[in-house]
C-alpha cells in the first residue's frame, strides 16, 4: 500500500494519516474500545487541519487511506467517508487549545464508571501524580450535535492540569501535545481509574500530600523518558 | 476452501453461511463466550430459512461449510450436524418478528450477573441511550425444550425498544436487522452491563433525563455511521 | 516432530500425550493459569497408566514428548522430567474413581476466591445447572505431600454430582470421562464462579427451583452436542 | 540481528541482555504493565554490573541491543539511551542484597490497589504460602530521585521472607536469585493480590494456620520444579 511516488518532503499529511490510523490500534490493544466506538485525531503541523477516524468503521478496517482530513470547523477537506460523529468536539478543542496536537475519545470501562457517577478520580497513586498532576476532573453532561461537548472539555481542562476529562454520563476525552501523548493519557486514565476503583472497593486509599503530587508531576513532565519534556497536556 | 465454481448470483446462502461463521469470531474476540456456548444466526433474505451454528462445536472448528440451515420451524434443511440447542428460540423469533434478520445468544458475564438477579440494566450512559434507547429489560425464566424461551424473548422485546433482553437466570438474546447488528447489540450489551455494574459498586450512577435518552437514541439510529439508519433492532 | 515410524495402531499413548499437551493450551486460552501453575492429566485407555504435565515447566515449553507417563500409584513410568507436584492427587482420583478418564487442577481466580472463603458456588444459572447439576462444593483443607488432597477430592465428589470441587484455601480440581471433559468443567467452573460472584456484588441472585435444575442437568448430560451423552463427570 | 561473530564464551553480557529484554514480554503477557511503565533488571554474574530497560521506550521496541548496562551505583556503562527512571532503586537493591540476581518493578492493578490503601495482602492461599511464605508486606511511601525507594524496599524485605513488597501509593518491587525468579514473583504477586481481593469482596477469607504456611513454603522452595531449590527470594 502507499507504494506510489513519495509525497513532497514538506507534506506532513501522509505521516499524520499513518500515525492516526496506527494509534487506533493502541486503543484496541489496551481494550479501551469496543466495536467502532472511540477515536483519535491529530492536528496537522503548520496547517489549520486535523486528521480523524471515519465514523462507524471497524478497527480492523482502518488504514491511512481512509482517515478523514478536516478543517478546524470540523468540515471534511479530504476523505470518502463521513468523519467520526465526535468530530465537532475534536475541532472545538483544536480551535480553543492551540498547544494541543492530539485528541482522543473513549468509553473505557472504569473511567466511564466514574463518569456515570459524576465523580472525579482522586490522585492517590504516584503514577497518577506523574501523568495527571491532580485528580482527573469531571466535565458537564452535554448532548452531541453542537459545540456543547467541546466547550465542556475545554472549560474543564482550563481549570485543571490533567490531560484527561471525564464527561459526565458519557466518556473520556484526553489531549496531548501530539496524538501519541493523548493516546498515552487515555491509556493511563483507564489504568488509574481501574486501580483506584479497585482500591476503594475494600477501603479508602491513603491520600498523597499535595506537595508530593507537585514534585512528582514536575519531575515526570520534565525529566522522564528519552527526549526531555514529555508533557502530555501539550501546554 | 470453497474454491469450486461460484454459486449462482441469486443464491444468498453461501455468503450468509460465511457471515454467520465469521461473526462467531466476534463473540470470541469480545470474550462473550467460553467453550461452545453462545450462537449467532441470520435469516436468509427472501427465503423462509435461517443459518445457525451447529451444537457443541468449538469456535476454532466453525466454518461456512458446517453451519446449519433451518426452516422457520427450526427443522434442519441442510447440514450434517445437529443445530444449536437454542435453535427453537431463534426460530420463534424469526417467525414472530418479521423485520429481524439476525439473532444472537450469549452467557456474557456482566449481562448474566444482572440476569441472575432479575434486574434490568438502567440507562445511565449516553452510549447506552444510543444503542438501547432505554434500560435493557429482563425476560421471564424459561426452560429449554419448547417455545418458552422464544416466547419470553418476543414478548419482552415487544414492550421495549432495546434490541437486547436478559433472560432471567440464563443469558442474553439480541436481535438486529441483520446478524451483524445483532452481534453489535450483544457486544454493546455486555459493555454497558459491565460499566454500569462497576459504576454502581461505589455509589449510584446519575440518571439521564428521559428526553435526552430519546434525543440520543433517535440521532444514533438515524445519523451515525456511513450508511444512514443503523437500527440494530431491525424494527 | 514425531515424524518417525508411526506407533502400532493399538498403542494409545502417542495420541494421549498429544491430547494432554494440547489441552494445557486451553487453560492458557481461558486464563485459568499463570506461570507454571495448573495441570491436566488423562487416563490411558485399557492400561493402569495416566499422562500428566511435568513439574515447573512453562506452558510454552510443553509438548507431547515431555509429558510424563505414570502408573496409578503416581510413579513415573516414562519421562525425563519430574511429574507435576500434584501427581499424587491425580493418581488417587484414578485409583478411586474408575469411570474418570481425565483430571484437571487450576488456581483460577474466581473459583479460588470462593475456595478461600470455603463457600460453595450456589447454582443460580441455567448454564451451571447444565454442567454441574447443583452447587460447586467445597472440599477440605489438605496439605500437599500425601493422599490428603486426593482423598478430599474423592470424598467430596462422592456426595455431589458436580464434576468440580473447590479445595479450601487452595484451588479447583475437576474430573471428566476424558481429559477434554475435565478441561471443559474447569473452564465452566471459573466462568460460573465469576458470573455468580459478580451478580452477588450488587444483591442476591434469584434461586433456581431444584426441580428445574434436575431437568436442565438431565437434558444437558443426555441431549446436548453431537455425540449423545456428554457427561463431564464421567459417571 | 546479532548475527556477527559470537562473543567470547566468558562474556555473560549478551545472554543477560537477551534475558532481560525477553522477560519484559512476560510483564506484557500477564498484563502487569501498560505503555512504558514497569521494568526488569538482572545482575551480571561475576561483575559489579546489572542490565536494565531504557526509560520511556515501548515494550514493542525493546531488544537485547537497547538494554542499558549500569554499575552498582546506577551509572550507565553501556547504552545509547537513558536507563529506566527506577534505576537508582534497582542499584540500591543490588548493593545491599548480595544474593539478589534480579529485580522487577510494576504498577500491576490489584497489587497497587492494596498498596494505595497501605495494606499487606494476607496469606490465605496455599499458592501464596508456597511463593511468599507469609503476607506480602507494605513498604514506606518514598519519592523518586534519591535512595529512598531502594532503602524502603531493602528495609521492608529484610523483615519478611516475601520476595515482593508493595511500596505505599506506588507499586510493586520483587526480587529473586535471578531475573526470571523476580518476574515470577511479580506475576504471582498480582495473581494472589487479585484472588484475595476478590475473595474479600464477599466476605472474609479463612485464615491459614501459620505452621501450615511454614510447611508449604519450605516444601515449595526446596522440592518443587525440576532443578532443586527454586527460592525466588534469592536468599
Amino acid at each position: 500500500m502507499a507504494s506510489a511516488a513519495p509525497p513532497p518532503a514538506d507534506n506532513p499529511l501522509p505521516s499524520i494519516r499513518r500515525q492516526v490510523s496506527d494509534l487506533h490500534q493502541e486503543l484496541v490493544r489496551y481494550q479501551l474500545v469496543v466495536w467502532t466506538a472511540g477515536n483519535v485525531s491529530a492536528r496537522v503541523p503548520g496547517r489549520d487541519l486535523f486528521v480523524i477516524k471515519p465514523s462507524g468503521v471497524d478497527y480492523d478496517g482502518l488504514s491511512p487511506q481512509n482517515m478523514i482530513v478536516c478543517d478546524l470547523d470540523g468540515d471534511v477537506v479530504e476523505g470518502e467517508l463521513a468523519p467520526s460523529s465526535d468530530t465537532a468536539a475534536h475541532a472545538y478543542v483544536y480551535r480553543h487549545m492551540p498547544t494541543v496536537g492530539g485528541v482522543v475519545h473513549t468509553h473505557s470501562t472504569y473511567a466511564c464508571a466514574w463518569a456515570a457517577r459524576g465523580e472525579p478520580v482522586p490522585c492517590v497513586l504516584t503514577a497518577m501524580a506523574d501523568e495527571f498532576g491532580a485528580e482527573i476532573p469531571v466535565g458537564p453532561f452535554a448532548l452531541i450535535g453542537d459545540d456543547s461537548i467541546g466547550k465542556g472539555i475545554v472549560e474543564t481542562l482550563a481549570q485543571h492540569r490533567s490531560p484527561a476529562v471525564l464527561m459526565r454520563s458519557h466518556g473520556v476525552f484526553t489531549v496531548g501535545r501530539d496524538a501519541r501523548a493523548a493516546v498515552k493519557a487515555a491509556v493511563m486514565c483507564e489504568d488509574v481509574a481501574r486501580t483506584v476503583h479497585i482500591s476503594r472497593q475494600l477501603g479508602e486509599p491513603l491520600p498523597l500530600d499535595p506537595a508530593d503530587i507537585d514534585r512528582l508531576h514536575d519531575r515526570y513532565q520534565n525529566v522522564y523518558g528519552q527526549t526531555g519534556p514529555s508533557a502530555s497536556r501539550g501546554a
